[in-house]
């Protein structure tokens, strides 16, 4: 892991960019910590929606309030085909992004297929932070922070609450990520989403395997998600990451 | 109103008996403040599900953690053939309040429509008391909570902001009453709920004419809604009760 540049320190938050190796690919990612951090603390892992990236406005605000009020630590890593990863990543559209991917079909499943791995490794990575460690960990992603968090969390037993949502499988999917997350998980629904039909996102819902689940609707389109769901989210985090946590 | 016996007065909650009359029938109620409260705060009245009564554990746990964790009134009355409106009305069971209601169709709908009225004048009485005042009113009501609470929130303009939940339309009803609703609500949804139809509850969410409105879904049965939603319930209030709170 090559720490980039110097860390930004701010009201309390230290932020430092780094890149890691993982087959050959370069990961570019974030970690926000408390300042002076040492020790070990709960760890939350921060899935951008489609054309974002790791810097994005919600992801750094998420970023910095489970720092600030949990005193959690929290990262972040490009997408695939997203963010630093590609050419001016840090401003895509949602079509831009759907015209590469479609580019060159194989490559981007294959890079799909790959970024199971980079947030595992990611995770392997950071457990060796001093001020991170090997504590409880999170992950939170919507939209194609679900997709690539559905088979991430199934396959990754670090890995102990997640908020997903903004993302639907057809009521008659197999959806085997999905059937074998038993871990607790805050399942976010937008009620008018113009992208995700609503029966998907309710039969998505139903298929975790989760015994802990809780689904949250709130009325508006796919990227209007209320503000009050990102204080669940801390609060969801809190509930299910704070029981190890050393200060 | 007529208080009944002495108040209760334990950790900080005040507990009062009342009678109310309303159109020559006696309503039976409980009002909870801060200990020595005066002046004016937001009130919440509590509806409680049929077999149920106003002293019932979950009624009486809410009223407590909005008097100590928030400082505010509480109240609830016996709805319409249950507790002290009926011969063993606090030891019911779902089958002999059924049984009882289809012995007289007729009766059973009179006091359901009355009960809109004895809600309204109840609360009109509670504004009187000192301790409660016109502050900023909620109403919470699950299952038979919302059947009333649905025609009572919609035509009382006193009401701030409504939990509701455990119960549903048909995809096609009119829906009048929940359509006209436009106050902030908390649509609780049991997704396993024995008793009433996934798709019915789900159509219900959607009537509401809230702007403000979240559904929070869990697994289990109908009367298996988990604690976390008694502590959102207070959450829910605490926001959108507070704005014009007096200590």
């Amino acid at each position: 892991m090559d720490w980039i540049g110097e860390p930004l320190v701010g009201h309390g938050v230290t932020e430092r960019r780094f890149d890691l190796e993982v087959d050959e690919e370069t990961v570019p990612g974030i970690l926000w910590s408390p300042e002076d951090a040492t020790g070990t603390r709960p760890l939350v892992l921060l899935g951008h929606g489609g054309s974002g990236h790791k810097r994005m406005d919600y992801i750094l605000s998420l970023a910095r309030r489970l720092v600030r009020h949990l005193g959690f630590a929290a990262a972040a890593i490009d997408g695939p085909m997203h963010g630093d990863r590609v050419p001016g990543g840090t401003d895509l559209t949602l079509d831009r992004v759907r015209t590469r991917m479609n580019e060159d079909p194989e490559q981007t499943a294959r890079r799909f297929r790959a970024i199971r791995k980079e947030w595992s490794e990611t995770l392997t990575a950071l457990q060796q932070v001093d001020g991170v460690g090997d504590g409880p960990t999170g992950y939170w992603g919507l939209s194609m922070g679900t997709v690539i968090g559905l088979p991430f969390v199934a396959s990754e037993p670090r890995i102990d609450a997640a908020v997903l949502g903004l993302m639907g499988i057809p009521a008659d999917a197999r959806g085997e990520s999905a059937r074998s997350i038993t871990i607790p998980v805050l399942f976010l629904v937008q009620w008018d989403d113009e992208l995700i039909k609503r029966t998907d996102a309710l039969a998505l819902f139903d298929t975790l395997g989760s015994k802990q689940k809780t689904m949250h609707v709130n009325p508006g389109l796919h990227s209007a998600v209320p503000p009050a769901e990102f204080k669940a989210s801390e609060e969801f985090f809190a509930k299910y990451l704070r029981v190890a946590a050393t200060a």
